[in-house]
């Protein structure tokens, strides 16, 4: 569908203030529909399982995805009780998830303590730009695994 | 240490070559290091795993915050046989992991068939001029997961 269901945000919403109710983690939940149905849910584990991805978003891809056995969620749609950050925002490419629906804003998050402003703008910097210290080393080594690819003929691509 | 240790970064690409020819996902590898010692390690899974968001880098974060029962890798150094796409460098920072080590460069897995720019341009854009459809709704009814969360005062701060 091309606009939204209200019933699904106020799910995603709900599990927002039951993971604080129960101290699962931070005040985020997400929802992914497909066909008009929830086909997953998920609540910012952070805390609880000592995962620093276990955002809402990413709980409840990881989720559909094992429901499904596939790592493709095109066709689906995920509302999420807050505009997802970076991470989740790629995560939600790579899995080719359709449309994303959110209530709270990133500037919303903000003010309630979840700032990745400087996130935000880390990633818009080029490599040897970034606060993030390290850099690059043995490229012509690792260029190896690339050849790797490239050779087999049975690769699934992705 | 401020300087990287070659030895580990062979140690990614070594499993991001093991990857393919297992298998198991794309030609990525990611180790995590702590006062010179391995940690944890990871390679590619998607495929194999079913899941978007097992990126070599993120499978290692997940594997090395299970082994220490933190969702903080602060004092920890990671080594990925590519450049990390942006949902690995945004897992990266909310891990706070305090240096990243690469080989191959964002431009050379793109010439081997993995490019995150549009992603990456994705990411610059603010939400009302990105390409992924969707929007915002709910937002009043949203804010009140921030209000539950400020008004827990033993929630875990992170």
């Amino acid at each position: 569908m091309t606009t939204p269901d209200p019933l699904f945000m106020r799910r995603a919403i709900a599990l927002a203030r039951e993971g604080v109710a129960q101290g699962v983690g931070g005040p985020f939940g997400a929802v992914i529909v497909r066909d008009g149905e929830i086909l997953a849910v998920g609540e910012n584990r952070v805390t609880s399982s000592c995962d620093p991805t276990a955002h809402a978003e990413v709980v409840a891809i990881r989720s559909a995805c094992e429901r499904l056995g596939d790592f493709s969620l095109s066709g689906c749609e995920l509302y999420a009780s807050s505009e997802p950050c970076p991470m989740c925002l790629a995560a939600i490419h790579w899995a080719r998830i359709d449309r994303l629906w959110y209530a709270c804003s990133r500037e919303d998050a903000a003010d309630a303590g979840f700032d990745d402003a400087l996130l935000y703008a880390e990633l818009a910097l080029a490599p040897d730009r970034r606060r993030l210290p390290g850099g690059q080393l043995l490229r012509d080594e690792a260029l190896a695994s690339f050849r790797d690819w490239a050779a087999k003929a049975d690769h699934i691509p992705y």
